[in-house]
């Protein structure tokens, strides 16, 4: 992995994006923003979920109005969404945000800019510039290069922000392409020194927006860019919270809950495996401490990938070895797998 | 992205692996091998998924020989794997298999490899040198460095397999971590010109294997690497083999099916887009010609995610904007979304 880009970071409420800090996972409530009632409900489950950041939509002055409410049930901060219209930004600042998304696509007018800004200076407020593939503003050289494009529309946004001496800025560069957002993000984050927040827009449907978020998502990881990530699904968006956190697990780069090894199982399997680990990951699925667990279906890979697992079996014909971190412990019967793992992660 | 390592050709029955050729899509079967008439309807429904090569584990000389009947009945090449028993790979060669896998840590003694290029040699059949994160063989530096340990047996192992003038070789260094995985790659790529088998193993249950091999083999894949790749996931091998072809069309490397860009949805959604994208997916799963629907919410991103969309739809208040390749068909009303689309859909 790439040394970690070293950005300039900013505080969200009480949470702090880049500049070293752990790399924060968000999402978006999909309730109207105007039935307080179920967007509190749905951002609550969020926070169960281990969600940081959570933004909602401010489609219009009711939204805005509606953020007080939010914010006074819910304990993460929140981040209000502002498209065409820069009176929703002033608004939602005064209604208590804790940061807002302008799109350079959909609010251009200078003047008006320089009026979120002076509100959001005066309660250091962040503005995240959240530029977007589908929502690029007109110019010259749009349809030329997307990526160049992409990158000087948020530069000259950055430009006109700093020009009314104002820093607390986040960056976001969305495609549904990956390469083109993988090129987006890597140009701007060579040229400036501001936070990203990650995302691939519109990703669709679980799996194939899981596994096109992962993708764009985790190289750029890997490439040591992004303070920040937003999965964005066709789905609740407990699924994007989720799958933050794997995405996150998977580099190394958090811990929450388990990590659970299992073998994709094969002609040499003797078990059950895929209804074994998903027991597991069921009995597990509302544990937030780090723990890792190897289910394995034969020896062939089993004590060896069960090495560093917290607890592990590999399980033979009707026995199985019981693991921890490398070592057998015991072994049992077939019938008595599932019992003998959670006793150990109980032990652990 | 970067360039394409070039990696020198393999030829597996009748499908190339390397030299350029279109990244290869690959699993393995989860039934007994020794059952050959489950075995066989396995490999014909992954042929229905565009599986490419199959890989069935071959743990004893029944297994061996099944493979004969097996090959008898489907069109893909067939892999067999090998662990322990050298002469489980003869067999297994003499039966008709079209590769074969062997594990560096579980067959160690140099006369009983050489037997086994002998028969390889004879019949052209390719060797695929898998090393395993978890089944490493024993060494003084293993454990001082696990990602240079790996090189290091891969390596040795070529050059037995060279100096036996055998060099229909393919490779793959597997790990259940992601940056040992990669650096483990990364590292041979530069090193040798074999082709490149890519998987993370024991990658674990749906969707956090998805989620854990998308990033792995997709931070390859966006490096140039790897020229066949294998989804471990403990679950249905269809869904391996959907999940491999989701990670290379995120990257433009290979065209197969729908691609459906969805909108997340958000408080200014007022469509249900996920029971709307959900079932423009469901009734495209049999399709295999590449098109692109996007499914939009709102008037955000919609018209502007619509534009490289065969066919999309911005959903508004009650009506949504039918696009063709970015320009305004028609107006529906919102009982008529998916039937709108699905009509669209016919005509490209």
């Amino acid at each position: 992995m790439k040394k970690r880009r070293l950005s300039r970071p900013i505080q969200i409420g009480n949470v702090t994006i880049g500049g070293g800090a752990p790399v924060v996972v968000q999402s978006m409530t999909k309730t109207d923003t105007r039935d307080v009632k179920s967007t509190i409900n749905q951002i609550k489950e969020l926070e169960d979920f281990g969600c940081e950041l959570i933004r909602v939509a401010v489609p219009d002055e009711e939204a805005a109005k509606a953020i007080k409410k939010i914010k006074k049930n819910i304990t993460i901060p929140l981040i209000a969404d502002i498209h065409f219209d820069y009176r929703l930004a002033i608004s939602s600042i005064r209604s208590g945000a804790d940061a807002i998304r302008i799109n350079p696509g959909n609010i251009r007018d200078k003047e008006q800019i320089r009026k979120i800004v002076i509100e959001a200076k005066q309660r250091q407020i962040p503005i995240r510039i959240g530029v977007n593939f589908g929502s690029l503003p007109p110019g010259k050289t749009r349809n030329q290069n997307y990526v160049q494009y992409m990158v000087k529309v948020t530069l000259d946004q950055i430009r006109l922000l700093e020009s009314f001496d104002f820093y607390l800025i986040k960056l976001a560069l969305k495609a549904f392409d990956v390469p083109t957002t993988v090129a987006a993000y890597s140009s701007i984050a060579k040229k400036t020194e501001y936070p990203l927040h990650l995302g691939i827009t519109e990703a669709g449907l679980m799996p194939s927006g899981i596994i096109r978020s992962s993708v764009g998502i985790g190289i750029l990881l890997h490439e040591g860019i992004g303070d920040t990530i937003r999965v964005s699904l066709t789905a609740h968006p407990r699924e994007e919270v989720k799958a933050a956190y794997e995405i996150l697990k998977s580099l190394n780069l958090r811990q929450y809950g388990p990590v659970v090894v299992s073998c994709p199982t094969c002609g040499r399997t003797e078990t059950d495996i895929i209804e074994l680990a998903g027991a597991i990951e069921k009995y597990l699925q509302n544990i937030r401490k780090p723990i890792k667990i190897a289910i394995m279906g034969c020896i062939v890979n089993g004590p060896g990938e069960a090495r560093d697992a917290d607890v592990g079996i590999a399980c033979g014909k009707g026995r199985g070895a019981i693991f921890r971190k490398g070592r057998i412990i015991r072994s049992v019967d077939e019938s008595q797998y599932f019992q003998a793992i959670i006793e150990e992660i109980h032990k652990v």
